[in-house]
């Protein structure tokens, strides 16, 4: 169990940081308190910006000397309160904001070395200039950063092309609970030099470490991009779509996004200038986006030949693809201003979930009824990533409730256990992208396999025995023994 | 530390596992106690031939409750030792043979669900039969199981497109080693509940527990394959070639495998039937394999065009494409004959490591140079997997040597102490894709990096405190406390 820290700690900080990188304001330190979403509130000892990873060994020496907690938070941009320390204020927290450099990157080895606190859409830039790309994608590029993103094991709308951040990580510099530092950002194609902790610490939610920096793969930008909009029956449908397109068209399919159509009834009832691109409305649609490499490769012929093909066998019911830039973005807004259109209309419990891809169609029609029979009067809609077997699946309150986060909070965890329950029976995760945080602890030790549990928390007491790194995240904080 | 068995646990696992799955016979279990190269011999108290993962937990209990070591072995091929017991006969060798059902190929998941102990190219055969294709391929495909090859997190020829075994791995089924078993065999794409023991156990060399099944990512096969042999200055050059054809052609390149002119004259001299299949002899060559998943897509047009624009630049001296599955067949045979030739000349010094692509071409270079200086009359033979950074570099002794095995035992560690110093000088990896095993272990606690090390021997500890689970493979054999 970790301790309050004592005055002669946070006056050795205060030496070691200076003011940019100390601070006890309440007023500075608050947007750092609170997650984004406004509902979680915590409280901390002080907020520390070290600006080179020195500063994070330093920094973690001491607080493993002390026994007192860290907590690391990249953007803030956790959906499960994987940043936010909790309210008995004894944690320090630790911002990366300061260790924002682009170390390198190098065309030659298609790698950028980076430091943790470096912001997605910065990365997507720099890479830019060079012709290059680092193809991971997420709504909250603004704000989401490279360690915050490496420990979420962050996903998005890409991954079904270039796979979740795992899979980009070339290299790693991460400094462990003692303070120990792990300089491992060569950016190796192949290291079988024993366990991979790479991989291990990228999910881990910052539990085992503090990544400092990351060696990233880079691809080359596509010659060409097509973006689709089509209407489909069903889920079933769209899963035939995908699979023919993935026969036809090989990894050509970068984007994939299933969303049914009250989830574009509440766009086009709450963000403006929007409407369905197709000329009829559809039960579902599909939003796709392929890229080709090679300017010899006619993307767009392909396409019309296989959407041609597949209006035949009945996978589409229409299909728009997008003639420029301009029409592609009007698409690509229909898709990444839900989560917004649904905060306008109210709330809803929601889930990210996932079931194996060829489940989910069943999964999405059978459960929906389910719930709908045991909650009467709610609707589920559902979207998101059909070719990962991955869907936000958010169950909304009855028309006739007025006090819909009352319901939220009142009905939340019997609808969660139901919906999670069902994910369980039909092989799935209770976190697909969004991670364990703390809001979502009870349920993984509810509904997590036990035997994995039982591993995960050795590993976590075999690298961090004090209980230190961002406790009460993803595992429960053991008792002293 | 492990003990060596009792009889009344042997007499125990006779009873349970029946005469199919126990033996004590020399004859039976010799070629399981020597490695395939045989340099290695160990001694086991029995050999174990479990025919269900049920059977994989009795064992692992009752060994677990003896402080009885368990050595797990797949197909016996490793080339560090990594499935050799130790002389001390005190491990129990644990083969997974038996544990070779192909329990499911599901097209709708793009997905095979296979036990262990089924053989690479058995996959391969039955993915073939459902129209898909289990991309990774080794030249030990005939031998190599699946347990074995996501324990080595194996490599091979299609890394550069397809990854390492690691990223086919979507679900494990693995007993840990109190006997516990973990039933992950769920095939998600996305799964972010905690630490990936899919991942740590990928590479894991049977350390932490033994694989007894796997769920793995099948892809679609391809519409066209166009097989390309090419004559080059340098290295350099092949690198610029490659990333020429990234470039043009994106993820069409499933092979680049460059190789030194002598190599292939040593394949002319030893294996029949062989021929430069250009005009002219060039210093170096590389076999290239592309594959396109769409009909409409004129892959050689497009690779005849590339080569063109690529003898312009001077990237190639000459390029030749098979024009029929014999003359591709003929082209890799060139490749994959190496080994023999080489074993067929003589004995030399064998390194299997890795550095950042972008730095291979110069260490070739420079580095071949730096042995012969130091260790005159030695000649060193490079071939490999340029994209993935990765050569095996192999010295041979001076011509005027006739004891080539006594200069090897001899010069060995010297000659290779000098080359992983050049590795870790260039910032890369003493096992690129083989493993430590046991003969890498030396070199891998002087030349490893020291924090990871206290890490991995800190999970280790964690997930398997007796030191039961192949003890002395990858990290040393802990002293008792």
């Amino acid at each position: 169990m970790s301790r309050q820290p004592e005055k002669a700690l946070l006056d050795a900080l205060k030496a070691l940081l200076g003011p940019k990188g100390f601070t006890q304001d309440p007023v500075v330190m608050a947007p750092y308190l609170e997650d984004w979403r406004g509902k979680l509130k915590g409280e901390a000892a002080a907020l520390l910006s070290p600006a080179s990873t020195q500063e994070v060994v330093a920094i973690m020496k001491m607080a493993s000397e002390a026994k007192v907690a860290v907590v690391p938070q990249g953007g803030n941009s956790s959906t499960v309160g994987g940043a936010t320390p909790s309210k008995d204020g004894a944690a320090l927290l630790l911002s990366t904001k300061r260790l924002n450099a682009i170390r390198a990157i190098s065309p030659e080895e298609s790698c950028a070395t980076v430091e943790a606190g470096v912001i997605l859409s910065a990365l997507h830039e720099a890479a830019d200039k060079h012709n290059l790309r680092f193809p991971l994608n997420i709504a909250s590029k603004d704000m989401a950063t490279i360690g915050g993103l490496i420990s979420t094991n962050a996903g998005g709308s890409h991954v079904l092309r270039f796979g979740q951040m795992r899979a980009s990580v070339l290299g790693i510099e991460v400094v462990f609970p003692d303070g120990s530092l792990l300089e491992n950002l060569r950016p190796l194609r192949k290291d079988n030099q024993g366990y991979d902790l790479r991989q291990l610490l990228a999910g881990a939610e910052g539990s085992l470490g503090v990544i400092t920096a990351a060696s990233l793969r880079l691809i080359p930008k596509p010659h060409s991009k097509i973006v689709i909009w089509v209407g489909v029956e069903s889920p079933s449908a769209a899963l035939a779509l995908l699979r023919h397109l993935e026969k036809e068209s090989g990894e050509t399919v970068e984007v994939f996004e299933l969303i049914e159509s009250s989830l574009i009834e509440l766009v086009l009832k709450h963000i403006p200038d929007t409407e369905i691109p197709t000329e009829k409305a559809y039960p579902w649609y599909v939003l796709i986006e392929a890229t080709a490499f090679s300017e010899d490769f006619d993307l767009e012929a392909l396409m019309v030949n296989i959407l041609a093909d597949a209006t035949e066998k009945k996978e589409i019911l229409e299909a728009v693809i997008a003639q420029n830039e301009t029409q592609a973005g009007k698409l690509w807004r229909l898709r990444e201003t839900i989560p917004l259109a649904e905060r306008s209309e109210g709330f809803a419990v929601k889930h990210d979930i996932s079931v194996p891809v060829s489940a989910m169609p069943s999964f999405i029609e059978q459960e929906s009824r389910a719930i709908q029979e045991k909650f009467p009067g709610t609707t589920v809609l559902a979207f998101g990533h059909l070719g990962d077997g991955n869907v936000h699946f958010n169950v909304c309150p009855p028309k006739e409730v007025t006090d819909q986060l009352g319901w939220v909070e009142n009905e939340g965890i019997a609808v969660s256990h139901f919906v999670y329950e069902r994910v369980m029976a039909n092989g799935g995760a209770i976190s697909a992208e969004h991670g364990i945080g703390q809001t979502k602890l009870a349920d993984f030790m509810r509904f997590g396999n036990k035997t994995k549990i039982q591993a995960l928390k050795a590993i976590k007491k075999a690298i961090d025995p004090q209980s230190i790194m961002n406790p009460g995240k993803l595992l429960p904080v053991e008792q002293a023994e």
